[in-house]
């Protein structure tokens, strides 16, 4: 697998509750983005916090899709780092973004990679798309 | 817990190939950078891949830590998303830089949170200080 990856970068907010909150669901939302994703589950961590917030995590083949949430503030943050041109992140991003009802996202994009030569410039951290936002 | 955080965002290169591609020195290090960050290890997940290569990413009270390691490429990427003010998301990311023995290493923050209002400008993913490259 080469190093060069996407890493996309959102900030759900106006959700659910509910969903937020919801350690069952939140689960069956991050594994299921991945399939959407077409990446591979290798391991699932899901830790829920009092009084409220769940934080959940996929290790992939391909990196890894992690989300925090503050069910409090109707927020979620959301990463989505996958390697390989077979990875769809963008599609796992959207799956969860009406999963959890979100009425606002901010979405970036940046690369991320091995430094060297020619590729240094893939590493600034620049983003590939300016930020979008509403749904 | 707020929701406003921070998350470093790091690339290492030139890096050991035997470090990056132990299952077992890999969880010390990521463990022992949370100790050093001043949060709380919650989930520890480590997946090794064939041919080489390993995942790691340990989900803390303050969101999570996570590398994943190009032994064939002396690479890493390394991200530290912490919330609360007390983290030092900083000094966990300087301390595996050493432990790998990283050559470069480019390092960016950028801000997480809660959409809304006058903290929208917080939202746009715009890096909190210039990469910075070498050790």
């Amino acid at each position: 697998m080469e190093p060069q990856s996407r890493h996309i970068i959102a900030e759900f907010s106006g959700c659910s509750e509910d969903i937020l909150n919801s350690a069952d669901r939140i689960r069956e939302i991050i594994v299921r983005a991945v399939v959407i994703a077409e990446c591979e589950v290798k391991k699932v961590a899901i830790q829920s916090y009092k009084p409220q917030g769940i934080s959940g995590v996929v290790v992939l083949a391909e990196s890894h899709l992690s989300i925090h949430t503050w069910p409090e503030n109707g927020y979620a943050a959301v990463d989505i780092f996958a390697c390989g041109s077979s990875a769809k992140p963008e599609k796992a991003c959207d799956y969860i973004a009406q999963c959890l009802n979100a009425g606002e996202k901010y979405v970036s994009v940046i690369h991320r990679g091995e430094i060297k030569g020619e590729k240094e410039n893939s590493f600034k951290h620049s983003f590939e798309t300016p930020v979008t936002s509403g749904l």
